[in-house]
């Protein structure tokens, strides 16, 4: 398995640099990556604004919506690539079109390389729950992916929330949960270890490796502190580190 | 119809002030107020806690679980008081002890004075979808309460997010999505009017006025610009003024 998961909040020149780099990197020798937009309710316009916003590829970006059928999209991939947005509808959609698990077995058994950001790279989770988006429509089941054995919540921030009026940049301070506060409640009633990415960081994934670049990450395990590491470090499945 | 409905964030000592106040005078004349801990896990602790919170009473708080047949709990309840916590474990519950139907008739045909602060008021809405909270655990059906005919926001701010670091005291920007975003994403496939409640706000309900205390609103409709209001305005049931 290799693939290339990142929290999102690309919005720097030096992330999107490395976003670049990266990608390439995840997607070398790929001649065909597949795009999955169903985070997005305009397929064709985030298809091709994916295609501007990825600059010069080495390999042609196809929309998989622009596939008569999807599976044979898959079929004829070398890599596939999940775009950010709104979880709930890209969930929504990966079942109501059957590709769970053909997507599965595509990085697992044919080990196509994958890249998800943000949404799409929550959807590599087996569960979509840590997602931090509204719920804008019902899914069919909250199972996703899971080509990874933990759980990922993107554009994870540490600490209290604080917001900046536009009129005079005055902070104001906001008590609503934190982060750290919801992945708590749903270690209430679920056992999976959490990864919290910062934004701007990406985990690229071989196998049981995985490797954090670019921005810390925060471990959230049921019970248990929470534990924030630099990148640079290497976990195992377990997210726990070597 | 008679309800108030809170935003949360009642964390100083003025929004503590005024949450006793229009507590106190939407239960005028209610003996015994029956609550819904159902947002939390540990029901007695909530309730209790909820007791102390809410200070001396001229009514009694009775946790609607400590009955044993919770729609008898409804038919002796003169005053109603949903708690806030996980909106998805408490619409889950709703459902599951099938009181979405027994509540929404106690208020809207019995006249039973409803309170809801946070989930509490999110419920009141006609769907919990307008929630902030982690899909923690999946629920029978979006739908909740109904007894007010627009959704709720809690905890709603304006413009972008930053998190604070606890060591040093910096800001960084947040490039997730704000608020007023993700309601967006809810009206591409939604059409019923949003109010954002600032926190420290609520809505002092009666039949078709709702009437804003506390802190500001941000009501946003599909396709169109948000408008922020000041505490001391009126709306009727499609959130317009008079």
């Amino acid at each position: 398995m290799k693939a290339l998961l990142g929290s999102g909040g690309i919005r720097t020149e030096g992330r999107r640099e490395l976003y670049r780099k990266l990608m390439a990197e995840n997607f070398t020798d790929c001649e065909r990556v597949v795009f999955i937009p169903f985070a997005s309710n305009d397929y064709n316009g985030y298809t091709s604004s994916m295609r501007e916003f990825a600059g010069n590829t080495e390999y042609e970006i196809i929309g998989l919506h622009e596939f008569e059928d999807p599976l044979m999209g898959l079929e004829v991939a070398d890599g596939i690539y999940v775009g950010g947005g709104n979880t709930w509808l890209l969930t929504k959609q990966l079942h109501l079109q059957k590709l769970i698990q053909p997507i599965r077995e595509a990085v697992i058994k044919r080990k196509i390389p994958y890249a998800g950001v943000s949404a799409g790279a929550n959807v590599a989770s087996p569960s979509m729950q840590t997602t931090n988006d509204m719920a804008i429509t019902m899914v069919p089941s909250f199972e996703s992916l899971g080509i990874i054995p933990f759980q990922i919540n993107p554009h994870y921030h540490p600490g209290g929330i604080w917001y900046r009026e536009k009129e005079n940049g005055d902070f104001h301070q906001h008590f609503g949960e934190s982060r750290a506060r919801r992945v708590s409640e749903f270690h209430e009633l679920n056992d999976t270890p959490v990864i919290g990415l910062y934004e701007g960081a990406f985990l690229k994934c071989k196998d049981d490796e995985f490797e954090l670049i670019g921005n810390k990450a925060a471990i959230m395990r049921k019970g248990e502190q929470i534990l924030t590491y630099d990148p640079g470090v290497m976990f195992n499945g377990k997210l726990t580190t070597a």
